[in-house]
């Protein structure tokens, strides 16, 4: 198998199995679109009990979406690995019912620290949130190697 | 009634208002436990639906109750007021059935927009997340003025 | 005169102008590379007053050349417009006679709001600063209208 | 010697050794009023070529500030330490001949990373900006133990 190959095969497994331990995420509903070495694309509707008081989507919850695709996309070369700080703009507000995408991309890997640029899009493509995350990879591998 | 007097009882009735209608801060289980002009403290337990895969408590929900407490300080003057944007750094993580406490202050506030500081401690005392936080006010009371 | 043609017309005149009334970014040797709409490319070469005591560049010299990036990316479709905030990370240092490039684009542009992202990298092509930025349209013409 | 006033010589020793090879901070004028440990107050004046195209202080000049009082907070246990990452936002503009000051103050020290929080003010008080940053220390000492 190809190195490529390889790597894709790994991030898939680390993604699923993360998945699999995620009681956080499955319970907000998010599910994962799609998953490459270093990036991640996963999905989330805005229910009834993610709202707020000035009824639209409740920051915790976009942010929670966003951090979880950058956790994704950030561990998925098995290297276990956290969010070391995050800032989130929001351009847009989320509503009830909304199809909420986020995307993971590495922007920078050096060392032990990454850098990741999350943004999230409304079903309409209007992009609600961007974030930023820096990671700092810890010991230990997510999976025992492929 | 004394100036600060009214302030305050507004703050605690705004914060009142916020809290019957805020399905996403009910659900998590934030309470409400110190109101002042531009300021609050609240509390959430970290639960078992709240772990990510790394088997702590996943960064959306700390983000959640710090953007929450944020929520409560800024809107408590009674003016409808959202997040432009968070920045949020984890210094430790928090585990299952920590008794999480938030407490934002109102560091700036300058026409529309102001600035909060958010701390996230555990029960032990140890910090799980600073964030720094800037509003921006829009149109709008919270409730009917007193 | 197209309208592509026209943007980019005014775009290179205020960028002209800005530059002509610009001391600061000259006084730090700054020069213009590319000017597009909502997009710029600028240089600096660290000079030894520019080196602090660990003697290398001054977080703020490269934080300098990335926001006067970002402003001359922002500014440039003539309406005036200030940083609202930013942050920057530094993933390596920048040393004495480093060419340093940065370049600002544009991430989202919503109403007088907008997001840019600026990365600065030394003459190898190794990132040295990160910044995004936060920008705020206020009232006036950088130029008269052409 | 207490422990405390070894700790301030030390701070004071260290502070004094980085202002003299710091070409960068006295370029810019910047001088060290107050240093304790994991503290610094500095100061510096709004000079003509620090002016930028709007011509109110360029904000590399404003971040430059606050950075070097943020390292001159986090250097003076004498572990050398380098910014990590910053986020500054500026609540108003300084102009030609302000005198600014800035103070940094530790918020958290928790192993090799720190956050520190810095805030810049006008001679009339008014905060210009706030920046917030998180520092990592590395190999080696400022100077020679005392």
């Amino acid at each position: 198998m190809t190195d490529i190959a390889t790597a894709q095969r790994l991030a898939e497994a680390v993604a699923a199995a993360l998945y699999q331990r995620d009681h956080a995420a499955r319970g907000m509903g998010i599910t994962v679109l799609e998953i490459r070495p270093g990036f991640a694309r996963m999905a989330m509707t805005v229910r009834p009990d993610m709202l707020n008081a000035h009824d639209i989507c409740h920051g915790g919850y976009t942010f929670a979406l966003a951090d979880t695709t950058f956790a994704y996309a950030c561990n998925n070369r098995n290297h276990v690995t956290v969010a070391a700080g995050c800032d989130i703009v929001y351009p847009a507000a989320a509503h009830l019912g909304d199809g909420l995408t986020a995307v993971a991309e590495e922007k920078l890997l050096r060392g032990r620290s990454g850098i990741y640029d999350i943004t999230v899009t409304r079903q309409t493509g209007e992009v609600v949130a961007l974030m930023r995350g820096q990671s700092r990879r810890i010991e230990g591998k997510v999976i025992p190697e492929l």
